[in-house]
C-alpha cells in the first residue's frame, strides 16, 4: 500500500473484498498492520491517513456516508496488480464457472426460441443459470434481428422469427469466480450476408487467441482481432475493445487499454465483436488462460454458426 | 434541480435511471433543459456546471471515470423527494411484487428444511424467485439456530436442525418495483424462549403499523416499535431501524431516521427485529402502504410462527 501511497483500504462485498478473505463485511479495513472486518470503517482507518482506497464496487451512496477524511482513491491501484495473476486453484475455479456458463448455453439451444419474446427467452435462461448454481447474474444478454447491432441491448419485448440471427451471452459467478460465454444462432436461416459477417468475428477471434502468450503486451490482442476485422472492411462497425480479464470480477485486468504484459496465469475474456447498426451484430466471447504453453480456452463449445430448427 | 443547487444529473441504470424513463443507458443525464442518454455523459454536462447530482448507485469506479468538472453529490438530494409517493400504478407494482415474494416464501415453507445446509436452502429459494419472475435478487437470508441473532449473516454450511429458530427472507425486484418479505420458522420445534421473544417482535411490528397514516413523522414508527421491544426487555437486542422505504429501490425513503412525514401513498418496509447475540433472533418484514385510509399491508401471509414438520 505505501508504494501506492495509500495509508488505508477500505473494501465492502465485492471482488477485492473476497480477494482479501472478507466474509461477512459489511467493511473489511485493510491499514499497514491489521485487517478487519467492521460496521463502521470511519473508526479503523489511522488518524492522519492521507489517502484512502475505497473499493471500486462501493456504491456512490456508501461514499459519501463514509465520514473519512483523507483523499479517496480507488482501491485497484493496490489491488488490481496483484489479482492479475491467478493461482491453479483459481484457475480451476474459473473453468468451472465455464464449464456451468457453457453448460448454460448448451441447454439454451434447446429452447423453443421461435415466436418468443427476447424477455421470456431471458427469463429462461437465469433460471437456466440459476439451476446451474450461478451466485450472481452479472449479464444477461438475449439480442435478436436488428437488435444484435446493439451492444447493450436489454432483453425486451420483440419476437423471434425465422430468418433472426440471434445473439445470446450469459455472464455469472459460480463460487466466487466469473464466467462469460457469447454464442451467436440463427433462427432456422441466417439473414442475408450475415455468415460472412459473422465468420470475419471468429476469424478475429482465432486471432486474438493466437497471439495470447506470456510476455506479449495485451494490446496486442486487440491489435491481432483489429487487423482481421478492419481487413474485412467491417472495421468501422468493430467494438471498441476486444476483451477484459476475468476471475473473481468480470470486468478486470488485465485490459486492451492498459500497458499490462500478458503472464502465465491472466485469465481473459476474449469477445470479439461487429454491430452493423439497424442490421446485424455478432459477439463470440470465451474465457481464455494464458499459460507458459500459449493459450487455453477454457471453453469447448465450437464457434460454428448454429442454425437453431423451426 | 435548482432548488437543491445541482445543475445536472448523472445516472446509470438504477432506482433514479428507471424513474426517469431511462431504458438502454449506459448514462442518462438531465440538465435544466434536456433529458438524454449517452455513453459519454461529461459531454451533456453543461460547461461551467458547478455541482452535478451523481446516481447514488454508481460504483466509484465509474465515478472516477466521469471526468466530469465539477463537485460531485448524490442525485438523491433533487430525486429521492420525488420518489417517497407513489402514484397508484407503482402501488399496484408494488403490490404484485410483494404477492410474488410472498409466495416465493410460501413455497419455501413446502420445502425440505432438515439435515440440509443454509446454502443449498438459499440456493433453493433463489430458484423459486427466478422462477416467480424476479429479474433480481436484492438480497436473500437463510440463518439457522445461533445465526437467526445475525443480522447480515450470508447463509453458509450451517446444518438445520429440529429445534432450530429459522429466519428466511426474501428481497428482489419484479417488473422494476421491489419487495421483501421476511418470516420466522421454527424446525420441528422453536427453541427455549423463542416463542416469548418472537411475540414480542410481532406485537412490536403491529404497534408499527398502527401508527403509519398520513400526517404521522416516520419516525413514530420506530418510536412505536421500540417502545414495544423495550417494554418487554428486550430493548438492547433490538435491531436498528424499524424499516425503510420500498419501491424501485429496495432501501429508499421514507427512512425512520429523517424527518420526513408520512403521506398517502408512501411505500414501507416494516420490519422490526430483534437479535440476541449467540442464542437466537427473530425479524418479521412486509410491506406497508400508507393510505388516506390508514396503513394497508400489502403482504397476506400471517405472523403467528410456523413450525416446519420434521
Amino acid at each position: 500500500m505505501a508504494g501506492a501511497g495509500v495509508d488505508a483500504l477500505v473494501l465492502r462485498p465485492s471482488p477485492d473484498f473476497r480477494f482479501l478473505g472478507g466474509r461477512e463485511g459489511p467493511y473489511l479495513v485493510v491499514t499497514g498492520d491489521a485487517v478487519a472486518e467492521t460496521a463502521e470503517p470511519a473508526r479503523l482507518v489511522p488518524e492522519g491517513a492521507r489517502r484512502v482506497g475505497v473499493d471500486p464496487e462501493m456504491r456512490v451512496r456508501e461514499l459519501f456516508g463514509l465520514a473519512v477524511e483523507a483523499e479517496l482513491v480507488p482501491a485497484s491501484a493496490v489491488l488490481a496488480p496483484l489479482r492479475l495473476r491467478k493461482e491453479p486453484y483459481e484457475i480451476e475455479a474459473v473453468a468451472r464457472a465455464v464449464a456451468a456458463a457453457e453448460g448454460v448455453l448448451g441447454q439454451a439451444r434447446e429452447l423453443a426460441w421461435f415466436g418468443a419474446g427476447e424477455r421470456t427467452m431471458a427469463r429462461r435462461l437465469r433460471l437456466l443459470l440459476v439451476e446451474s448454481g450461478c451466485e450472481e447474474v452479472l449479464s444477461l444478454r438475449v439480442a435478436a434481428g436488428e437488435h444484435t447491432a446493439r451492444p447493450a441491448h436489454p432483453p425486451g419485448e420483440r419476437v423471434i422469427n425465422p430468418g433472426d440471427a440471434l445473439l445470446v451471452s450469459v455472464c455469472g459467478r459460480w463460487d466466487g469466480y466469473c464466467a462469460e460465454v457469447a454464442r451467436v444462432f440463427a433462427v432456422a436461416e441466417p439473414p442475408e450476408d450475415f455468415e460472412a459477417m459473422y465468420s470475419v468475428v471468429t476469424a478475429a477471434h482465432r486471432a486474438g487467441l493466437s497471439v495470447m502468450r506470456p510476455g506479449v503486451p495485451v494490446a496486442a490482442v486487440s491489435r491481432a482481432v483489429g487487423e482481421v476485422i478492419d481487413g474485412s472492411g467491417y472495421g468501422r462497425f468493430a467494438a471498441a475493445h476486444a476483451g477484459r480479464g476475468i476471475g473473481l470480477g468480470h470486468d478486470e485486468g488485465p485490459r486492451p487499454g492498459e500497458d499490462t504484459v500478458l503472464a502465465a496465469g491472466m485469465t481473459f475474456c476474449l469477445e470479439p465483436a461487429i454491430y452493423v447498426p439497424d442490421l446485424f451484430g455478432a459477439r463470440v466471447a470465451d474465457v481464455v488462460v494464458c499459460t507458459d504453453g500459449g493459450p487455453l480456452a477454457l471453453g469447448t463449445s465450437p464457434h460454428s454458426l448454429t442454425v437453431l430448427d423451426r
